[in-house]
């Protein structure tokens, strides 16, 4: 059906769109949608299930050039588009014909985030958060984070006009909690680490009725958002799913849901359903997902994260056992590199085709060049790789590799000696 | 015409799509396409003339989401996508009404260039100096910088695998190092000021005829960039022409080119050729044209810059006086705003439309308050505000103004006591 489904929360109808009801991913219960987030009848996570009737091109072509353009595909209400939110989205998927060449790689695509609103994927699965939390009725847009999803949600909330709680360790660096709290929201500062801001978290989502916060309480919602990412690289391609695909694994979500849009779009016809390889990527100082899939395990034994690839530093990714799922129904791998390897992946990138990413996106083109490297990405099928954050915000991370070339008086003749002119 | 002109230079045939010839901007001299910048005649700069024959909307809405889209009104080659560059342009046009209703005006639109490769309106003019620069035989990209121009060459450069040249001041901070020299070009640190690093900049044109500083020797086309500015804010309206402007003023090319781009629109009916204010912005620590405009003169005085807003701080601004002809032809008006109001318009931006602009975004936000205040701003108008660059570049301008709003013990207590729960 293509009309909205009509639910009943509160004595509010609900209306998210094409979203019919919550699934549990363990064993398929069924529950109406609501801001829940785990499964009373199996404890595992509940994911949304649709009802998406016929979806069009044309409808999508002439939808704004946002991730508004996919609302039919997501949990979001029909007039989504209508409301103040952030207009993630429609970032640029780059031809990357120079890093493609010093990967021994033949054709590479650079899906690149870090045009989105506050330069992170973040922005995508935050909108989609607030589109469904305003639905239920909440009132104020929270997280717990370290990094990008704090920004978004601080941005999506100010742009909206909501209050937004923002809770951060106390020791986070003074650049992130600036890109925070310029917008102007209820920023806190926890004196503890991000596992107690986390606990702290799910404390406060039970007991503010009326705070949503977006990786909690309605995570559900905000994990379709990542389906975009899915949806406009096959658009962008021509309405054409890639052979291969190089996703970051953090909770593992992102990567699962990148799985979940091209499946759709196969399933609706709005591309040809071809096979496709999903590849994971960790960063070794945290590669709980990377270990099981080495070892063959269908479980992932959490570890306590020491790496430079803090957005990706989830000792206990909630999605890993999906994530292998999905790695190994599409014939993809996963592997981890160091952080030497992370640097080397960012400089890479930066040289070859003049993007600056954050160090999710080093991990991703470093494990990129190991996956050809060890002959598990085939040098022949097209390739993309999804760089989701900006350099801008972990300038620490290249700090002590990068500088001047020279440092000469002013002179012309002393620029063309260092120059080698 | 449409067929792109043929002109010779150097025994090679040089295809600038609808440009012309070069026509000097006091007398009108007008001489061959050729990377120059300064007219032998008169000594006044110059600029692109065209001859663009019939250009229709659906051309340039089938054409690339980037500024290539463009390209009939363009100084560049009819082949330009195909050849590598940075693709930027395109950025969101985000309807701001609780900016418009903080500001008491009635429709206000911003044009958020932060979505840009490397986050400024920079990538726009040095994408176009590149496509020039390649056309004319040079091999080497290279500029004088304080930050956003040195990101946008070295990224630009990067994509292109060309080597590029960059002079920057010694004492810049570490941050706008690291986010050039990522790019893995020439980057080349001077021991002394921005002045002397300018002047080397033009010694070092003349001496290396393979050299293309964008912003000297192809300073004409490279200009011309900014004109994508008006054409996607008219095109994001749907082909409309909006009734005010206001536009931060460093050597105030922007500002001319911003005026251009309207006038071609309506010149080639692409739009109706409405009447239209353009409003200048600058910072008072660097406010030599705002101050001419004030006391009615024709030439600007030039200043020694003092001012956070570093990426305006040109004291002596090249076209400063064309800024005053636009300004008084068009019935618009220029305001300065102080360093206390700079970071304020930041700061008013991010907490009503969850966008973090640079200092220059907070000169433009906050003069327009003023403007309103002052009545010179029609608040019945509908209004754009024209935001070129990124908070994340220049946070020390807003580090002493912001924090968390607490600090609290890892307890859910806590919080809802630090938030007056």
């Amino acid at each position: 059906m293509t009309a909205a489904l009509s639910a009943t929360s509160a004595n509010k109808t609900i209306d998210l769109g094409p979203a019919v009801e919550l699934v549990s991913k363990e064993e398929g219960h069924r529950q109406p949608l609501a801001p829940e987030f785990v499964s009373v009848e199996d404890f595992s996570p509940l994911e949304v299930a649709y009802d998406f009737g016929h979806v069009r091109r044309e409808d999508i072509e002439a939808g704004p050039r946002n991730i508004w353009r996919y609302k039919k595909l997501l949990p979001v209400p029909s007039t989504v588009e209508e409301t103040p939110n952030t207009e993630p989205g429609c970032t640029r998927l780059v031809r990357a014909d120079r890093l493609a060449k010093e990967l021994g790689l033949k054709r590479v695509w650079v899906k690149d985030d870090t045009g989105n609103p506050t330069h992170s994927f973040k922005d995508r699965v935050v909108a989609v958060a607030l589109a469904a939390a305003r639905e239920f009725g909440f009132e104020v847009l929270a997280c717990p984070s370290t990094g990008n999803l704090a920004n978004a949600t601080a941005a999506a909330a100010a742009r909206a006009g909501w209050r937004s709680v923002v809770l951060i360790p106390k020791s986070l660096e003074r650049a992130k909690i600036l890109t925070t709290a310029v917008y102007d929201g209820d920023l806190i500062a926890v004196d503890g680490n991000y596992d107690d801001v986390n606990r702290l978290a799910t404390e406060l989502a039970a007991e503010h009725p009326k705070w949503a916060f977006v990786n909690v309480n309605v995570r559900p919602y905000y994990s379709e958002g990542s389906k975009t990412l899915a949806y406009e690289v096959a658009e962008q391609l021509g309405w054409r799913i890639p052979e291969q695909i190089v996703v970051p694994i953090a909770s593992g979500s992102q990567l699962t849901k990148v799985d979940k849009g091209f499946r759709e779009l196969g399933q609706l016809g709005l591309v040809d359903a071809s096979p496709y390889k999903v590849f994971g990527a960790q960063a070794t100082g945290c590669s709980p997902v990377s270990t099981a899939y080495r070892n063959g395990h269908d479980v992932v034994q959490p570890v306590k994260p020491d790496t430079i690839a803090r957005s990706l530093a989830i000792g206990n990714p909630a999605d890993g056992p999906y994530v292998l799922d999905v790695v190994n129904r599409t014939g993809g791998a996963i592997e981890d590199v160091t952080d030497e390897e992370v640097v080397e992946g960012i400089r890479l990138l930066a040289r070859t085709e003049g993007i600056f990413t954050e160090t999710a996106g080093g991990v991703t083109v470093a494990t990129a060049k190991k996956l050809v490297e060890t002959g598990k990405l085939d040098p022949d099928a097209e390739t993309v790789l999804l760089i989701t954050g900006d350099g801008l915000k972990t300038l620490d991370a290249v700090e002590n590799h990068i500088g001047p070339k020279a440092t000469v008086p002013p002179s012309a003749e002393a620029v063309a000696k260092a120059l080698g002119y």
